[in-house]
């Protein structure tokens, strides 16, 4: 059997004037091409009701599957409704259930649906309604000729949380697909090119295809294995794949792991043990602590900008750095209530941080139940690559930390 | 004479999978967009022969200009210049200078050319020789039937210098268009709704085309102007436009505003003053933190997950809240060295942000060297629409604060 050809849409104005970057249709081929479809194309187009109804016409010509995503919002340049409607000849009508959803979502939010919200309730004829309880735009899905073409509306949050409850459910019935496995090894602090050349040395399986997604400090390493490949020899490729890497793994796992941070890692075990993380975060500028909150096991986070401030702040002088530094921060950090904090001690200038010939040296402070950690780390590029990298070496102190105790107990 | 139409062209398996977002489509719009061209479509496909063939011939029907990326390397996926060949019936030759480019760069490397990257000296029959300096695949350009085809490597770094180096100034001079001017309105704390009902009100002068970038409690209105455009009427429009939408407005400006945000309007206020901004964040969960660290005028944060803790680092019993709370703030914050302070006190339980039917009430307490100001709101969404909406707020309780300040001035 053939497999399916899908493709994607993506509509407006904002997406081929340049002023943003079209994410969505990067998510949604990964989704896609994980269900074990082919994503043949991507299209996008602007707020120009011809193109559009041309554009889904030729679509339904030549894929079996559509996703679109954008302009279902309630202003006068969304029109992804009308083009459907006219391209496959099925008027628009009013959904009232539709039009009952999108008034309760004013009404939580404490106030009254203005009237031009009612457009959205406006669905073709015979379409299926894709309920959207995240935002105001209903999505819909519909038939035309071999092509199943499902609408949703562009905002990352909404589309992906309706992709994941009701789009999924259906392709995976719809198409029966067998999926390629893929295995991904999340690893940190080690390159790209590190990377391959550690894996040069094993000889893959036939058939196994080796990918990189490279993200900084954090990158991955993909195995994607043929369907119906044996397990055995699956969990032996694997493991000979982790080895050659060595302890810069952090995380193994199928394809949902794709979105796994060295943060879920620290955090899985900062929840086994139902304890809490206190951070001071210096050079990566309020990363971590927008990583962390949220998250239950968060304790709370001090950001200063600079080492003056930093200084300021513990009521030290300067001279004698580091390891003044280091002692008022532990005797801070064991006022707090958390039974974790962690502190980047480094002196920098802010104003130099985005030279990318200026390396900062960093100190991390790990005060445990059992005793003070520290380690010493030298960081460089431009200054959302030095956050980065501070952000990441931080959880990764952590993770070593853990992994030291498991190594103790096994 | 009518506008001409661009399109743009993206190739890779890696893009139609999901692997890497698109970046080089958005950067070549905005491009094309300045230089007065309308750019109708992207399209994405991956490493197919016959795909690329079909739509080069598709592309060359209904557009003027086609800028494509990708495809150029020396691998067996890279197809373009075949392609390119095929579909307008111009067999590839090998171009004796674009050899002595490739071999030359590796040169400069200090190292041999492998075999494979000969084939990147293979350019359709006709067309014309965009030199790479700085990689190894050189680019061509070529016309077919009414559409000027230029083809570049997929390295943003590589197609970036090229394009500005070969294929803008050709551009100019080969389109002579005038650009449409864009003035966009950033406003923050009204919805996509309330802002067409209220610019409904307006009659839009003829030719005048009205958008929105909606964005959560920060959203644009855009304006676009036919190109020549009377200078006056333009003013007299967009004025008419931020009054019928009120205090909202926080920033006016053309093309150049479009990534302007709230943060940046305040922070141009407290460089004025040589001020620091010191906050203490609940709800908004690190995003403040993150947004101001490396700003100049960044005094520092704290980082609370919630109300219970914020309790327990201000001492105090959470009865009688907020007065106990805010008067324990203030107190705190008067001993930090900034300026100006800002804490968000809210009472909620972190376990429950998530829910989107559980509203938060959140106070404002600023304080500046002429007072202590205060603001209550109400904020509702799921938790990042919770921590989105608390940022943008405390960002504009700030900003209504120096709008105050000028008023009294003026």
């Amino acid at each position: 059997m053939k497999r399916p050809i899908a493709e994607i849409l993506s509509q407006g104005d904002e997406l081929t004037t340049g002023e943003i970057t079209d994410t969505n249709a990067s998510w949604l081929s990964r989704e896609l091409t994980s269900l074990g479809l082919d994503v043949a194309r991507h299209t996008t187009v602007g707020d120009r009701l011809e193109d559009l109804v041309g554009l889904l016409r030729e679509i339904a010509e030549r894929a079996d599957l559509c996703i679109s995503t954008g302009g279902l919002g309630p202003t006068c340049d969304d029109l992804t409704a009308e083009a459907a409607a006219q391209a496959f000849g099925c008027p628009l009508e009013l959904d009232r259930d539709a039009l009952a959803q999108v008034r309760a979502y004013f009404t939580r939010l404490g106030r009254n649906m203005p009237a031009i919200n009612e457009k959205q309730a406006l669905l073709p004829r015979g379409s299926e309604r894709l309920d959207n309880p995240w935002g105001t735009a209903p999505g819909f899905a519909l038939q035309a000729g071999r092509c199943r073409f499902v609408f949703m509306p562009g905002v990352p949050g909404e589309m992906k949380a309706m992709f994941s409850r009701w789009v999924e459910p259906d392709l995976r019935r719809r198409f029966r697909t067998v999926p390629a496995r893929l295995m991904v090894l999340s690893t940190v602090g080690v390159g790209e090119s590190t990377l391959q050349e550690r894996l040069d040395r094993i000889a893959l399986p036939p058939g196994v295809k080796l990918g990189f997604r490279a993200g900084g400090p954090e990158n991955q390493v993909k195995l994607l294995f043929p369907a119906n490949f044996p397990e055995a020899a699956l969990d032996d490729c694997v493991t000979r794949v982790a080895e050659a890497i060595g302890d810069a793994v952090f995380a193994i796992g199928g394809s949902e792991e794709r979105g796994r941070d060295l943060a879920s890692v620290v955090g899985r075990e900062l929840a086994v043990r139902r304890s809490s993380l206190y951070v001071v975060e210096t050079l990566s500028g309020g990363r971590m602590a927008s990583r962390c909150a949220g998250e239950p096991w968060f304790g709370g986070a001090l950001v200063i900008p600079d080492s003056a401030a930093l200084y300021r702040y513990l009521g030290i002088q300067p001279s004698g750095y580091p390891s003044p530094a280091i002692t008022a921060v532990v005797h801070r950090l064991r006022e707090y209530g958390s039974e974790y904090a962690l502190a980047q001690i480094a002196h920098f200038e802010r104003g130099r941080l985005n030279d990318e010939t200026e390396t900062v040296e960093i100190h991390f402070v790990l005060v445990t139940p059992d005793g003070v950690w520290q380690q010493t780390r030298t960081i460089g590029g431009d200054i959302e690559r030095k956050q980065i990298t501070a952000t990441a070496l931080s959880f990764d102190s952590l993770r070593r930390y853990f992994l030291r105790l498991s190594g103790l107990r096994t």
